[in-house]
């Protein structure tokens, strides 16, 4: 991505913030970080995303999401001992529609980004619902029409572990300045 | 704690919750839990707590503070082969004084609650300020006069074992039903 595109992002993604009326300081502000996955689709597939605490042991992080914007699918394996990164969703503006491994919905309720979101038990979220992935969980999720905000809480984060069902993505991918 | 100064505390906080712009759903309205420690003066020593989740590995909630209100002073020990619990103090509204063991502030913003709330390294939180305490760090905190909704984003919660300075605190006191 390019530099300019994620100050955009940023501003936007701050907007969110202020309609779920959640504080942020400057320096938060500032350090936003702008996920697109590598896919180069930001408004279909991306995620803001402040991380406020992520230690060996917890993670807490606000995750922005834009209308009707998706996290590809992927899961969280087992890293060097650890069982893999346990984590709970809290919608907290807007709403999420949540897509896990497990029995498929007999119909969801939002077009799937790329042929490679693939699990199909939905689980819809609007402000003060909340859902608990085990670890190894295959999932991808969406926001609604107004876009959300999402609380997450875990253990700690490694996303570089993560495993994508899209072999096109790539986790920390790289800015150009300009 | 009588069930019906329980039920009015419960809607003392949901105001808090409001002015927070924090979302609840139906359900947690109804388990707000109304910690008075067993020191029957929730006015001066006390919590309303909301906990989100907690698992074996993570635990969220939502802390509600009452103008002036303060939580006593104690640790979280190691238990069962955990280093014991971690947590991250994150305010949202309103403020809150947090003192923690170290080096003391040379003056305090707050009157203490009791002779048993000793550590004095002040940390003042205001609306998106954060401090994260490691495990079996004493701690003490209290509410700015408006009082203070704070996010705690932790390591599993065993609130059983914590220890407290204060002889007479008694963690999970007896509801009486009137």
């Amino acid at each position: 991505m390019k530099r300019s595109e994620i100050r955009q992002a940023q501003a936007r993604a701050l907007g969110y913030f202020e309609k779920a009326g959640i504080v942020l300081t400057d320096e938060e502000k500032g350090r936003i970080e702008i996920a697109d996955f590598g896919l180069n689709d930001l408004e279909s597939q991306g995620l803001e995303i402040l991380t406020y605490v992520n230690t060996e042991r917890c993670c807490a992080k606000e995750l922005v999401m834009f209308a009707n914007q998706a996290c590809p699918e992927h899961m969280h394996p087992p890293v060097d001992g650890d069982p893999g990164k346990e984590e709970t969703f809290r919608c907290r503006w807007g709403e999420v529609f949540l897509y896990v491994d497990g029995p498929p919905s007999e119909t969801i309720n939002t077009e799937p980004p790329s042929e490679w979101c693939r699990v199909r038990k939905e689980i819809h979220l609007k402000p003060g619902d909340q859902y608990t992935l085990k670890p190894g969980v295959k999932h991808w999720f969406k926001a609604g029409p107004e876009g959300a905000v999402v609380s997450e809480f875990s253990t700690r984060s490694r996303d570089e572990a993560d495993i994508f069902t899209d072999p096109g993505v790539e986790r920390l991918p790289e800015i150009e300045e300009d």
